[in-house]
């Protein structure tokens, strides 16, 4: 049997950088699998079913929803989004890991699912840093970049509930970082109760 | 100012080959101190003060217990030993990270003076390679080694009060998988409250 992989979360302000990070981190390592989302909105062109999104119809992911097959969701502009919790544990159970891209709200539904998730959240060094990366843009009104740092502020409360800040300065560092925790994980000891529970038993064995 | 250190406990059961990985860990790396022990008991030959232990006598020893300026101690045939406070302190807001080989009870003794430290528990991948290891030592009797496995059974009790479990296997792979959970404890959540509070308040500064 393969060892069950981690379900990491990762959040952060936006402007901090994490849908590079997330890119760079699974461009770079083949034991990431990016967990894919459900949703109530029609697929746009070239968008296809079970790879951009999991398209299915309102009444089967209310459905998925009373039913507990939903590790979290959010109605946004009269549609669901979500995550499935069957596509995330195939994944696991295959020892992939599995990244998962989504907001704080998001992130504490999917905690409350599966504990055995680990929290990370993305922030650039300063808020300096970060205003000037969302101006840098250029895509955006100066009212848009004030919404934006208002969620920042908002953000900056929960951060406390997450289990690792990503200081994204240098992005090779920070993917490098990622990578390490993710991994490390692997030898956290509420991870390893049926490893420590078997070696008891060989030592009992053992002494006779 | 330098970022406050890390400290870390390492325990583990006996034969799992923790002496070599902390040797080697500090060897590799220059950001490590090896906590320096306090004793009662007198000093042997090419022992000096302050490098191999603080040595100091029964009453003073007593008086740091009473003061709190013991992280741990523990008597042992007849003589106290123990971790000093201080020069744990001093190390840490130098910046450095300090190593604690200790077993639990001075383990659970130090994490809750500092809650901050980070506990680690090196173990072979078995209970037979534990064996194999404790006799290939061929300086112990099979009595010894009755005791030091059984010994181990009482420790894998308390496994779980650890934050990490180290697997010797390959030295090489543990040494680097520790410096990686030792350094990247630093980007956790609850070392950084700080840093959060700081960005939240520029974030508000930002807003205006």
């Amino acid at each position: 049997m393969k060892e069950r992989g981690v379900l990491t979360v990762i959040s952060g302000f936006s402007g901090a950088g994490k849908g590079t990070l997330v890119k760079k981190l699974i461009s770079e390592h083949d034991n990431y699998s990016l967990s894919i989302s459900m949703t109530t909105r029609s697929p746009r062109a070239g968008e296809r079913d079970g790879v951009d999104y999991f398209f299915i119809d309102r009444d089967a992911f209310e459905r998925n929803i009373s039913e507990g097959r939903m590790l979290e969701y959010a109605e946004y502009v009269g549609n669901y989004y979500g995550t499935p919790r069957e596509y995330v544990e195939k994944q696991l159970s295959e020892g992939r890991d599995v990244i998962l891209e989504i907001e704080y709200l998001g992130a504490f539904q999917v905690k409350k699912m599966l504990p055995e998730a680990l929290l990370l959240f993305v922030t650039p060094p300063s808020a300096d840093e970060l205003l000037r990366r969302l101006r840098g843009r250029n895509t955006e009104t100066e009212d848009k970049i004030r919404d934006r740092m208002k969620r920042a502020i908002e953000e900056a409360d929960i951060v406390d509930k997450y289990e690792y800040i990503l200081l994204n300065d240098d992005l090779d560092t920070c993917v490098r970082q990622t990578h390490e925790i993710i991994q490390n994980a692997k030898y956290s000891v509420s991870r390893n109760a049926a490893f420590i529970k078997e070696i008891k038993k060989e030592l009992i064995e053992t002494v006779g």
